[in-house]
């Protein structure tokens, strides 16, 4: 692998190019000008290799999720992306070939999301690989989303579908081998390249009350939530959106639920919302063309609790749940 | 080791107690304010066990270097610290005395720097722990220095002494066995404890036309300035300022000085300035208690020149020299 200075200069220096803020990586620091009335909202998150992607993920697709996860954050908060710092530590022998994918998925992902590099490091490990990348949005502070704004009587929704991260990684672990070609692929891609609901976020902007990514799986997430508001959360079981590879699954196998909800890396928005914002968040799924649905509701108490199509607790013994 | 959210809560919330911008780590990512006029400066940089700090260095050593480097280079922009992101990747089998101890060290320099822990994550790794620390300045952008500044004809000026942190990695590794103990204490601890001169950097404002810390070593980094700005520097090597430690070694063993201005871990700050700006360069390095010398000068074309007592080039064959 070539030498730090020639790696920054040869693959991370063009992904700052038209970054003034990044003073051609050439600086100590980047400089962030003052966004005038709103705030600069922060994230940092970190990926290992064999813990967060596995060794043969496409280099391409690991950097797209590292930025995605980041992004994500953001989403929950409800800001939009301005920037990122990255971090690449990489064993010695790394060649050049991963980093030159990796960085072309980071240009990929610069160009859809409207966003560049604004600085950071490079080092080498003995040891596994580490990815650390800090995302930077903007926001109004009073419109930001906050975890802890659920009240009781609220709605609960969640964008898109769950339990598609948790099957991905099975799939990839070569599980599941029984299912269609089409669906394992969707999982994977899942898994793979998740979808920060940035388009949702704005648009969800003066309607939400409480939010959060589901990173951590569903049901702790919601515990996140219910924990940090002060309330009880009710999930109902049959309500919660799964994909059709999910439900094939699930068809096969219905003792696989729990781990649906309580596995993680959907990336999906968990957010609740009064009663009266209702049609509102229904007008803000439409115009940012996000599946959204309702779920669930908050009550006064503490905890997640699971219930069946009668409204009774369903039990759950999983990861996640032990959050709660 | 405890979970991940237990020790988010039982060590790492509590360094964010006094942020409010950091949400008390329970949001997905931290908010800060609009800086009005002035800009928000970040970096981020990482250490490895092995490579950047050794596995038996005290962790609360450990934790303030990585907060010190950073530090180190919001100096080198002139920025005034403000708060940081840590992303902790440690190995499973890491205990929480270590995780404990790291973060008391944290405390020590928050209280020192006055600044706060806003946000970050905790992973796990099956290899080697690595520490990710992006931290966050304040400053107005055009008071801000600047590696691309160092104008023909400017003075070169280092703070400090050259040489001690690689001295003291090479006493870390047992040798310079001969060397009283006091002197083997003082270089181990500039190794494992570097200084971010910000009081100087503060003083130095407007006043400055380059500047950098010393992360690489003297050479590569004055090298940096000199691509940078477009410009040649000569560093005249008798005039480098040295520890009585550093002393004792080259008294030993004369062959060490390329090693010395080779070798990085110093986190001085090296800077030029105009030959009008002397005086006040030096009431700044008076009024900031910071030992400050003249090293060099800056002249037309490329490169970094190391000259002897009569100027002369001296050459030097150093991993650092080769960046120039």
């Amino acid at each position: 692998m070539s030498g730090e200075f020639e790696r920054i200069a040869r693959f991370l220096a063009p992904l700052a190019d038209d970054r003034p803020e990044a003073l051609g990586l050439s600086d100590d620091a980047a400089v962030l000008r003052s966004p005038g009335v709103g705030s600069y909202v922060t994230t940092l998150d970190t990926m290992v290799e064999g813990v967060h992607y596995l060794p043969d993920d496409p280099p391409e697709l690991v950097a797209r999720k590292l930025l995605r996860v980041n992004l994500s954050d953001l989403a929950a908060m409800g800001a939009e992306p301005y920037g990122y710092l990255l971090s690449l530590c990489l064993p010695r022998e790394r060649d050049d070939t991963w980093l030159a994918a990796f960085c072309q998925g980071l240009r990929e992902d610069q160009e859809i999301f409207g966003i560049g590099l604004l600085g950071g490091d490079s080092v080498s490990t003995q040891g596994s690989a580490v990815l650390s990348l800090c995302a930077i949005g903007l926001g109004e502070e009073e419109k930001l989303f906050r975890r802890s704004g659920a009240q009781v009587g609220d709605l609960l929704f969640v964008s898109g579908t769950i339990g598609d991260g948790a099957l991905g990684l099975a799939v990839r672990r070569q599980e599941f081998l029984w299912l269609a070609f089409e669906e394992r692929d969707a999982l994977a891609r899942r898994y793979q390249l998740p979808e920060p609901r940035l388009a949702l976020a704005a648009a969800l902007r003066g309607h939400v009350t409480a939010a959060i990514d589901v990173s951590d799986g569903l049901l702790a997430d919601a515990g996140h939530v219910a924990e940090t508001s002060g309330v009880a959360i009710e999930i109902s079981g049959p309500r919660v959106p799964l994909s059709k590879a999910a439900e094939s699954v699930l068809a096969e196998d219905p003792e696989q639920f729990p781990s649906l909800l309580g596995g993680g890396d959907d990336y999906e928005l968990l957010f609740t919302a009064s009663v009266e914002a209702r049609q509102a968040v229904l007008t803000a799924a439409e115009a940012s063309a996000t599946p959204v649905t309702e779920i669930g509701s908050i009550a006064a108490g503490k905890g997640v609790s699971l219930l069946d199509r009668a409204g009774k607790a369903i039990s759950v013994d999983r990861k996640g749940w032990t959050h709660v």
